[in-house]
């Protein structure tokens, strides 16, 4: 049996930089040859895909944060028993955008829902699955919105205020220096190339036989 | 400000006759001059009606019990919130269709997720909202069956086997017995008239003042 695959997480607010890093992530591990999935959060599930088209539609603004936070995990369930886990399983590694630790930062920082309630549903909704490595882009709110500013209607979640989203970075941080082990915060203000090479070295222990 | 209105929950398997009673109820409870809200589940709100959709949709056959759970109680946390609470509060009584022992039943009984787990949820989801009276239609497995099939093509959960039934059957007896005065457990292969007149003797101790 091949070994087991590596779950990479990618973290941070909006225009951090995320879709951009995964792209030239993705295209590095290639060249590695390793064997990729890459999904994204909500989402990469039929099911999650419909949870994130309710989720992000700006009709739906009445949603309760307790409602939320319970999308976002039945996206996630999902995600991690029809696709991430039989991926790692059979060996490949995983790539994806956003995954439990937005929850921590968004409906925990974000919407105040308590971080005992989350690490609750974390238990047994994720079936125990935690990435090996976290990469949390970090940056300025100003500079995420500007950057993310160019790219038309905002969802349900980018109309929301900057104090909100400072409290997203926050939380975003505050889980990082909790696991410090997991996780490599990389700082988002820097130019592209930089970003990806700094988390081209952090992804390099993956490659040692496993722990 | 006026009293508190009455939350009565309608529970029971696949055609027990929950949509027959509650007209009969309905139409009962507005001759007796009662304000009247009624709803159902999963629906009831927009977000609630878009996650029924998905989750009763027989394409989505894939979903894990887990997501399962947890899209019922997101459409639940809504419903309560943006719906049930309010109208009590303004003084409406409210008719539901299901409510937060059909969760102990079809995602417990029916498909194993733990009690607990139920409960945890019930706690926060639900914001401590418990129906006063809950009326219970139990009726065999197969009768029920029977008397739906008529409907014409069978969602997600209806494809189910009996034996899925039959635990969502015992469960919601279980529950009754657990808390005897919530609940009343009517036998549901009596006729349509009895039925009613059971279940309106049942309501008369909701018109005294607030306990
Ligand atoms: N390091 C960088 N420096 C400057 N601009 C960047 C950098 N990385 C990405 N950008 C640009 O910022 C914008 C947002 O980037 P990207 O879409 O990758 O962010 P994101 O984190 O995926 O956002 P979202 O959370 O909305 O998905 C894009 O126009 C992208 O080209
Ligand atoms: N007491 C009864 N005796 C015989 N038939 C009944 C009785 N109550 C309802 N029915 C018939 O059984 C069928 C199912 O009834 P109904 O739709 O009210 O059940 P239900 O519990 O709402 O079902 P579902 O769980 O699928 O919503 C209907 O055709 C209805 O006319
Ligand atoms: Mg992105
Ligand atoms: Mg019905």
């Amino acid at each position: 049996m091949s070994e087991r695959g590596r779950f990479i997480s990618l973290e941070g607010g909006e225009g951090a930089g995320k879709s951009t890093l995964l792209a030239g992530l993705h295209a590095h591990l290639l060249q590695q040859g390793v064997t990729l999935l890459q999904v994204r959060e909500p989402g990469g599930t039929p099911l999650g895909e419909a949870i994130r088209s309710i989720v992000l539609d700006p009709a739906h603004s009445a949603i309760s944060a307790e409602s939320e936070l319970l999308l976002m995990f039945a996206s996630r369930a999902q995600l991690v028993r029809e696709r991430i886990q039989p991926a790692l399983e059979a060996g490949q590694w995983v790539l994806c955008d956003r995954y439990v630790d937005a929850s921590y930062a968004y409906q925990g920082g974000g919407r105040g829902q308590p971080v005992e309630r989350i690490a609750e549903l974390e238990r047994w909704a994720c079936a125990g699955l935690k990435p090996d490595l976290t990469l949390l882009l970090d940056l300025p709110v100003s500079t995420g919105r500007a950057r993310a500013a160019g790219r038309g209607a905002a969802d349900r979640i980018e109309v929301e205020a900057d104090v909100f989203f400072e409290r997203v970075r926050n939380a975003y941080r505050e889980r990082a220096n909790a696991e410090p082990r997991r996780f490599r915060v990389i700082d988002a203000s820097q130019p592209p190339e930089q970003v990806l090479e700094t988390a081209i070295a952090a992804t390099e222990h993956l490659f040692e036989a496993s722990r």
